[in-house]
């Protein structure tokens, strides 16, 4: 959606994002990958900014990605416009083959319609709702196991290099403790690759390790969170 | 409503579908669209073929876009590989510029996200949820405003011509007669321009005209499968 409010000025890239958001830190970590300048204007979610409403009328959602006068929203979206409006500065996070492509579409677009759907029966259902988180972790595991076996004995996603599908998924990493004290159980322990896999993209990769919340935050801002929407 | 008989060789493009499936028809219009020669083999989704099982095994749905050997799945994603991998047999679906080529991404994952959940609440409620089918029949009228307005005063989402938004959108015409009968409510009385758009894809699209169910035809099928799954 490109909404017709300019953004600071200029060409400049100015991300409306909040801290915790994977989503929005997908984009966090592309634009850092490419070396691209930028400004992030954090968002309050619980009291939405004119300009997030103005430049996400539809979802009225982080991440917007705003380019002189025009906004872009939606993370996958905003990932492919990176490697198509700035082809020319660093490596593309999607490889070039048609097949290839497909195939980190595929992984990426299984992230967005299964993960958070089931992290969010663990992590926000309301206090004695045992039934529901018990049965959101049993599909949670199941959905990480599933990523872990498309991951394989390759150290990314995408082969050698962090690419398209580790952007999409590795920005939940620092919530698996969330999941984990809500769940009852060890993202290791039962995705020991897995783990090890989101570890090594923010050990080797400066743009994940600069763009990603401290796992306690995050953990801290979702308690914070269900104290206000009376689930505890 | 078959495909074009395949080319036979290796390379030959084979589409596992089901003739009312809204995303595997988008793939049908698509390949008629670039003129590619393909074969179509229908899928019987109460009795899953190993063939759909083993190249979808994550979702085990249709579409699914057999390439040679390997598969390509997900529709959205389908439709980008045969921009992707034939681009040099005519117009892309999707526009050259960045910000246009987002756009109509976010469209395109607004109809995925939106559209079919509200849909199911209209035709796949169990008999007497008059409730639930209300509430779903009042999201999907407003989901199609809200694409009607994106659509305003052009022929096409597009634009002058059928674009990808388009291709991903007009599947869904074919069961607005279900969603009218189970839900009560005229599209073409709440969205005028949205169902003076949808005739027009067809009538001026042999790609179209050639790929889409009849409306009475998906209605028919809706209603078997509600007696087989006990909802009536």
């Amino acid at each position: 959606m490109e909404g017709d409010k300019a953004a600071s000025g200029g060409g400049g890239l100015v991300l409306l994002n909040c801290f915790v958001s994977p989503f929005g830190n997908r984009v966090r970590i592309a634009l850092k990958r490419k070396g691209l300048p930028y400004e992030e204007q954090p968002q309050n979610l619980a009291d939405k900014s004119p300009l997030l409403l103005s430049s996400n009328p539809v979802h009225a959602k982080v991440p917007v990605l705003l380019v002189g006068g025009k906004s872009v929203c939606e993370s996958l979206v905003i990932l492919e416009f990176i490697d198509d409006a700035f082809s020319g500065e660093g490596e593309p996070l999607l490889p070039a083959a048609p097949c290839a492509r497909s195939h980190a579409r595929f992984w990426a677009s299984y992230v967005d319609t299964k993960l958070p759907e089931c992290a969010a029966r663990v992590w926000r259902s309301p206090k004695g709702a045992a039934a529901v988180v018990e049965e959101g972790k049993k599909d949670l595991v199941a959905v990480l196991k599933t990523l872990e076996a498309e991951l394989g004995a390759k150290p990314y996603f995408a082969g050698d290099a962090l690419g398209y599908v580790d952007v999409a998924l590795v920005p939940f990493a620092p919530w698996f403790l969330t999941y984990e004290k809500f769940g009852g159980f060890s993202v290791a322990a039962e995705c020991p690759a897995l783990a090890a896999w989101a570890a090594r993209c923010a050990r080797e990769n400066e743009c994940v390790a600069q763009s990603l919340p401290e796992p306690e935050h995050v953990f801290q801002f979702v308690c914070g969170m269900r104290k206000m929407f009376g689930l505890d």
